[in-house]
This record gives C-alpha cells, sequence and structure tokens, in this order.
C-alpha cells in the first residue's frame, strides 16, 4: 500500500542540430527542455484508482476489481515488443468508453494510462489504489515531447507504486533521482506508453525524458552525451501549425530533384551535430565564454541549411530577425514550417535585452518561453518542494 | 588614316554563381550584363590623338611624334607575357604626369588607354589620328567588369584603326560583330589593358566583355557556354562599399575552422553552377516557362550558402526580403558584404510589379538597373544606330 506523497517531473526535448537530416541517417543533437511535465502522486481511497489531467480537461477514477479483471485480459498474451497490441488498445478502449480512432489528447492520454497501469502493475504488483494528477509546462502538439514526458512521469510513478523501482527520495530531501538501472527500466516502459499515443515513435523524446541532458541519435541507435552544460535559451512558439509528414516529404523530393546540391547540405548539417556534440562536452570542464559565438555561429549556418531544404518559413524568418535585432541568433527547431524556434541567450545577455527579446517576439503573436536546455531527466521532488506555480496546477484537479 | 565615325560597346559582367567558391577551385559562371560600355571613334585631326572619359573627368590630347618616341621606349623589350612591364608603366606615367601609386579612376584609365594604344600600334600600324569617347552604363568599382568592358572597347577599337581586324560593318547596317579569331585578338588585349589597372585580373571579366553570354570559370580555364538565353534581371546595388580581400579572407578562414561544415558547402555551390550551366543551356532550344522557377531556387539556395560563408550584409537580406514581398528571388552578386545584388524577372513577371519592386528598392536607398543578362559581348555600332541618351552622353566630351 503507497503511503506517501511525492512528485516526479520529466522534462521536453527540442532538437539542437540534425531535424530532418536524421531522417536520412545523419547525425541530430536533442537535449532536455527544462519546461517540464509534473506528476503528483498521494495513496487514494483503498480499491480507487484515479487520474486527473487538468490541462486535457481528464478527470477518470475506476474501482480495483474491474481493473484487476480488464488486466487479466490486457497480460494474457505478454511479448513486450508487440506490446501494446492492437487487440490490448481495443480492450482497453472498450473499457474506457473510447471510439476507436479518437485521437483526442484527452482520449491518447487516458489510454496510456491505463495501459501503463494495467501492465505494469500485472508484471510488478498489484493495481495501486493512488491518485495521480499530472500537469505540464509543455504545450502539446509542437514538437516538444510533452507526451514523452507525460509516459516517463507515468513509468516512474507506476514502477515506483509497485515496487519495480526505489524510492528514493530520503526524508528530508526535496529532489532524488534513480539509478542508470532504473533508468533504463523507465525508459523502456515509457517507450511503450509513447507507443500508445504515437504508434511509431523513434525512443528518442522519451530517453531525453529519462535521462535529461543532450543526446545523440543515429540510425536508430541513441547515445545520451556524457557532462553537459544547461544553457539558458528562449523557446518560441510561432503558432503556425504544420504537417510534418508534408514538410518531411518535401524534403525528399528537392534531395530527389537535387543531389548533388542537395546531398552536401545533409553532411554539412551531420557535422554541425558532431562539433556540437565536442563543443557541448568541451564546455563543462572549461566553460569559456568562447564556446558561445561558436554556438551562435552553428545555430546560424544550420537555419540557412534549413531553408536550402526548404522547411523554413516566413514566421520563423521573422523570429530570426527580431532577435538578431538584440543580438541574438536563432533557429527553428523539429519539423519547420511554422512551429517552433530556439535562441541561445548567452551567460553575458542582458536582463534588459531578453525582456526586449520576448516582447518583441510576443508582439508578433509568438508566445515565448525564457527556460533552459540541458535540463536533468526524470526526478523525485518532495511536494513541499515544488514551486506554487505547479502546486496550485497541479491542485486544479 | 580611319576616316569613319563608329562606335563600339561592351558589356559588363556579373557572377551569376559560384563567387568566393571559385577562389577555392569550384565552378563559378560569369554572364554578360547588358549595361555597356560605349566608346566613339572618330577621325582625328592630323598628328593628334584625343581620349575623353566623360564619367570620370579625363579630357587629354597628345601629338603624335611625342607619342611615337615614347612607343620606342615602350616597344623596346616586348614580352607579351610580361606585359605591361614595372618600367613601361613607370615611363607611360611620366608621359602622363601621373604620380606614382595613383589609383584613381581617371589615372589608371589615361594610363591603361595609353599603354594600349601605344603597344597595338607599335605592333600593327602607326600612332592613330583619332578622337576617343569613353562613357559607361556601369557604375565603377560596384565588381560589374567596368575597367574590363573599358579595355575590351580601346582594344576592339586600337586593332581596328591600325588594321590588325577588320572593320566588319557594312555601310546601312546598325551593329555587326567580329570572327572568333579577331575576338581573340580582341579578348588577349583587353587582358592587357585589364592588367595596367587591375594588377592580376583573373580574364573573366574581359572575357565576358569580349564573347558576352555566359562563361564557365574554374581553376583558370575560362569556357564560353555555347548558346544562353537572356534573362531579364534587376541589379540593385546597395551602395553599401566593402573590400573583396577582406571578404575572401573571411571566407578561407571559416572553411579552416571548421572544414567538415564549410567544404560541403561550397561542393553545393559547385553543383549549383554546373546545373545551373545545364538549365541555360537547354533553354534556347526549350525555351519552357518551367526553367524559371528552377533558376530562382537556386538563387535562394546560393543566397544562402552566400550567407553561411559569411559574406552576406543586412543590406543584401534588405534586398532579397523587398523582391520577395514581390514574389521575386535574389542573390548577391560579386564578393558580397554589401555591393551588388541581382533578382530574375521570369517573363510571367507583370510589369507593376517590377515597377514596385524597384521603387521599394530605392526606397532602401539603392540604386535599381532594369536589364538584361546574356548579352551579346564587344559589338561593332553605327552611330547612328545608338540611343539618344549614350549619343548625348558621348557629346559631353
Amino acid at each position: 500500500m503507497w503511503r506517501r506523497e511525492l512528485a516526479v517531473s520529466a522534462p521536453g526535448k527540442v532538437i539542437l542540430h540534425g531535424e530532418h537530416a536524421v531522417v536520412l541517417g545523419k547525425v541530430a543533437l536533442a537535449v532536455a527542455l527544462d519546461l517540464r511535465t509534473f506528476l503528483r502522486l498521494r495513496p487514494g481511497a483503498e480499491g480507487r484508482l484515479s487520474v486527473s489531467l487538468p490541462g486535457v480537461g481528464v478527470r477518470r477514477s475506476w474501482d480495483s476489481p474491474g481493473l484487476r479483471a480488464l488486466r487479466g485480459r490486457i497480460a494474457a498474451d505478454e511479448d513486450e515488443s508487440k506490446s501494446p497490441s492492437v487487440e490490448q488498445l481495443d480492450a482497453l478502449r472498450e473499457f474506457a468508453g473510447i471510439a476507436a480512432g479518437a485521437s483526442a489528447p484527452e482520449s491518447l492520454a487516458t489510454l496510456a494510462f491505463l495501459y501503463m497501469c494495467l501492465a505494469i502493475s500485472a508484471k510488478y504488483g498489484d493495481v495501486p489504489s493512488v491518485e495521480i494528477v499530472v500537469w505540464s509546462e509543455l504545450p502539446t502538439g509542437a514538437g516538444l515531447g510533452s507526451s514523452a514526458a507525460y509516459a516517463v512521469c507515468l513509468a516512474a510513478a507506476l514502477l515506483m507504486v509497485c515496487g519495480a523501482i526505489s524510492c528514493p527520495l530520503q526524508e528530508g530531501e526535496s529532489t532524488s533521482r534513480w539509478t542508470e538501472e532504473e533508468l533504463t527500466l523507465i525508459n523502456s516502459w515509457a517507450f511503450r506508453g509513447e507507443r500508445v499515443i504515437h504508434g511509431n515513435p523513434s525512443g528518442v523524446d522519451n530517453a531525453v525524458g529519462t535521462w535529461g541532458g543532450a543526446l545523440r541519435y543515429q540510425a536508430g541507435k541513441i547515445t545520451p552525451l556524457k557532462r553537459v552544460p544547461t544553457l539558458r535559451i528562449l523557446l518560441t512558439n510561432t503558432k503556425v501549425p504544420r504537417s510534418t509528414k508534408t514538410l518531411v516529404a518535401g524534403v525528399k523530393e528537392k534531395i530527389l530533384k537535387f543531389p548533388a546540391i542537395m546531398n552536401p547540405v545533409l553532411d554539412s548539417i551531420d557535422a554541425i551535430s558532431q562539433e556540437c556534440q565536442s563543443v557541448l562536452e568541451a564546455m563543462p570542464a572549461n566553460p569559456s565564454p568562447e564556446h558561445y559565438p561558436v554556438l551562435e555561429e552553428f545555430f546560424d549556418i544550420n537555419q540557412h541549411h534549413l531553408n536550402v531544404l526548404g522547411v523554413g518559413h516566413p514566421s520563423l524568418d521573422r523570429l530570426c530577425q527580431v532577435t538578431a535585432s538584440h543580438s541574438l541568433h536563432s533557429k527553428l527547431t523539429g519539423a519547420g514550417g511554422g512551429g517552433c524556434g530556439i535562441t541561445l541567450l548567452p551567460p553575458d545577455t542582458s536582463p534588459l535585452a531578453v525582456e526586449a527579446a520576448k516582447q518583441d517576439l510576443c508582439a508578433c503573436g509568438f508566445e515565448c518561453w525564457e527556460t533552459k536546455i540541458g535540463a536533468p531527466g526524470v526526478t523525485l521532488h518532495s511536494c513541499s518542494s515544488l514551486s506554487a506555480q505547479v502546486l496550485h496546477a497541479l491542485a486544479q484537479s
């Protein structure tokens, strides 16, 4: 029986370099974004499991006997590599009253919750009697890994409640993290949760949510970087909607049309990712201000390359111009064609310049966060150590 | 004794693709610009040679005996590959009263005139008694090959007066051109004239001035393209001064700093030049409107690449934005860092859009010409066929 009130958080992610090129076998660098998803875990009424997602208006609760019966159907034929199966998801949908094909965030989030809860408890313990609330600082659907951060938080909380991993937070501590081995287990379950939401995710988002910092991704292989600095950024959402699938297809078409012109651009992007990795890994041991102009140069070059690939957008040009007028350097992040951009804030950036840049970006109709990259991965918190804003959001449920 | 009144014209040049990359062994495409330099040739008073350059305020005339005496000193030790030698130029400066090291356009233009006149007449005939006026539509010092157009006009006129090449213009014809063999001779003398002005020119500018159209340049080898279309463009001078030497050094520095990132960009530029050559050579036989979006795409990609090389400038960004707002595509041409940009005007561009773009560019403080590329090379004209504007300019002398 779970007795403590605790919180779990996991970061979002941004692609620092290598978006689009990664689809064609080049290196990408993904970094943890310090806009986090928070999960509050409390003992629940005996025999009740409840979940609230105030951001998407979900508030559900179920009796343990019903969940145990469902778990029998879910766990019957468990083959991890194929899980969740179509049959499992159909059974969960029927139980939760979610229409087949429903793709709204609240439906997918409820489905992922039920799936992870039942599959984890089937393997490691009984259906828990807990109250879970999840709220995120991350916007959804903006390519910032919000679903992975959700799945990582759920995996950590549920594995802990079922005793599959420890509860590393000592009395009086405000935060704590799990061992490498435990993180590997959290990541693998988060990946299965991601599959419920995304079908066929790359695994990068849940890896960033779990390990934090930065990681290198190439041809399906994910390698966390050893030590990386925390860097201040502005994250700006142009709010211009785009279709990742259409943008990816456009890049492929351009490469087929002009291979001799476009392939070298991919090679250059690959080299940017690799050089950037070297700079990031050199920074903790040698935190010289000289690294920042290099990182800024990489932003500028890659932003030009992404425009050459055809994934720019007038809103992103505007973003770059506005920040350049404050001597700051930006690039799109993720799919492009709108969506989000990141702006590096070197340590010597004056608070006034940051404030002015934010105001100008907001005046363009963009949404803008001052945050960090290279943030820690999944973390266990005492509730009293959370900020008032986060506590307030979690209390809305 | 020369008896006819005729005019010679030669075009300026712009680099279509490959600026900077050409310094590092990649292909560049240079094209003839239909902003031309005009030379009017008239019989002069017996025993007098005179030259007027109304654009730079030169009006000089010399007696034949003095020139013949000087010619003796100039021609004494003639080795074409070393000509003009330092001694020859020193003698010419002394004769013309030009201070050693004087680099003003009027000093260099006078020096080149005297050198070409004496060296050509020494080889092919007597010092001619003619009146020469040269005026250009080209701005000087803007990287548009104005000195080469001047040298080409002088070479053609002086070789014709001395009988080294024919006078191909029949009575009643308005324009005529020389044979391939004669053009080769004109080009070689124009190159020597260019050396007086520029010291160590590449030979591209005088080749474009002589042959017109377009030519490919790589590793010192100049190859005129077979058949190329005439394309309408806007040529815009941002009037931002720049140092070609500093810009070239900056590119080299960037390549040394990040070879793995920058070398692929040079490869991509090389491929753009080669693909563009293919498109240009395909256009005369198949003048489909589908070629234009491809040419525009090459402009956009190369403009991004040139920014990556570090030779962009806010004024050039502005130029590209302004023309993009009229759905037109632009790139810098030449050294960058300010200087000139070119904007393609596809055949379906409405006259209103062109006018609006020109007005907006002028409102930025830029100078803007509506002109053509792929223009004819050195041409002989009857004076009566010249436009009133050109005749007026030549009559100002």
